[in-house]
């Protein structure tokens, strides 16, 4: 093993995720200008130890949006069975579960899109993301469409009305009050906007 | 008429709206985090025009505020007939319409809510605000509910859902792409996650 390597370390891995997890947490409520200060405060550890681990935020959230690229959902959404909303009800569920990090993942992503601050390398990654995903529901929209199990009209419009409904809802479920976490809205709500009209 | 007190003036009354036009844009997409300078120049002034007509931010984001609890779309859904579902396709869709004030208006509650910088005296009257809307909006869900046009089930998860929706959609209104305000849904599509199940 060359001197420059590291010998691999449960523990140094086991602080890595923790400083990666409060990363998550403090850029989902502040977007960009989250600090390394908030990060080592949020995964309660000393500013001079997170920067052992990462040289930098911009490292810190380079690793982040690594991660959201490979979210497993996205991956069994993709070769899973069923119908185009039974996907999306399975997409929609594990997004806007508020006790797992996709949510927050999802709310630092928009939150960060639109801050001139974003350095562009970052900015270029999150931006082919960003439209991975609004790709993915727009092909599930589509297909819902076309199989009859997601009411028919401007698909365009319905993928905005979906998108927006996510987004509102991730604020919601990261800053909203206890009230508003009590009574968290489940998938099944969300895709009420995608189902077909009752035949009266 | 006292000196202290100036003539009634056109002209001047107009430059006023100005500004506070200009200042209701830049707090709906800034938040609290707008200056004068930003104000100034979205109103198309400078700088020392502005302050000739209010003496800081605070006071155009009081005006603002003000002027916001004297809409006309919330004293015309108290007054007006129809059912719990037609007041709420109204309110939803003065609300939404992005040719109009009322979004900005929203939006700039939603986003300075949760500023710790906004002054006490004007996050009091934003509460208070907030909450009338919330309640008025409670109140016809338990209402549509009682009549039968809105869906069973926990109105306060209704409430949540309705709420996330119009914040995300004023988000996508304001800030979104070109292809998200071309295609910008109605308050059908809002109103949908509302609506009873069909009889199947």
């Amino acid at each position: 093993m060359a001197a420059s390597e590291k010998p691999h370390d449960d523990a140094r891995e086991i602080q890595r995720l923790n400083i990666l997890s409060g990363a998550r947490s403090v850029f989902a409520r502040k977007g960009w200008s989250a600090t390394m200060a908030d990060i080592a405060e949020a995964a309660n550890v000393s500013q001079g130890l997170a920067y052992r681990y990462f040289p930098s935020k911009e490292a810190i959230y380079a690793e982040l949006l690594d991660r959201a690229s490979h979210l497993e959902a996205f991956e069994n959404v993709r070769t899973m069975g069923g119908s185009a909303m039974d996907k999306l009800r399975y997409l929609i569920n594990e997004l806007l579960d508020i006790n797992d990090t996709h949510i927050e993942l999802f709310r630092l992503s928009v939150l960060t899109l639109h801050d001139d601050a974003l350095p562009a390398a970052l900015r270029a990654e999150l931006e082919e993301q960003t439209e991975a995903f609004r790709s993915l529901l727009q092909s599930l929209i589509a297909e819902g469409q076309q199989t009859g199990v997601i009411a028919p009209g401007n698909p365009q419009q319905l993928l905005v009305a979906l998108l927006a409904f996510l987004n509102g809802l991730c604020i919601m479920g990261i800053q909203g009050s206890e009230n508003a976490k009590r009574h968290f809205p489940d998938a099944d709500i969300v895709l009420r906007i995608l189902q077909p009209p009752a035949n009266s």
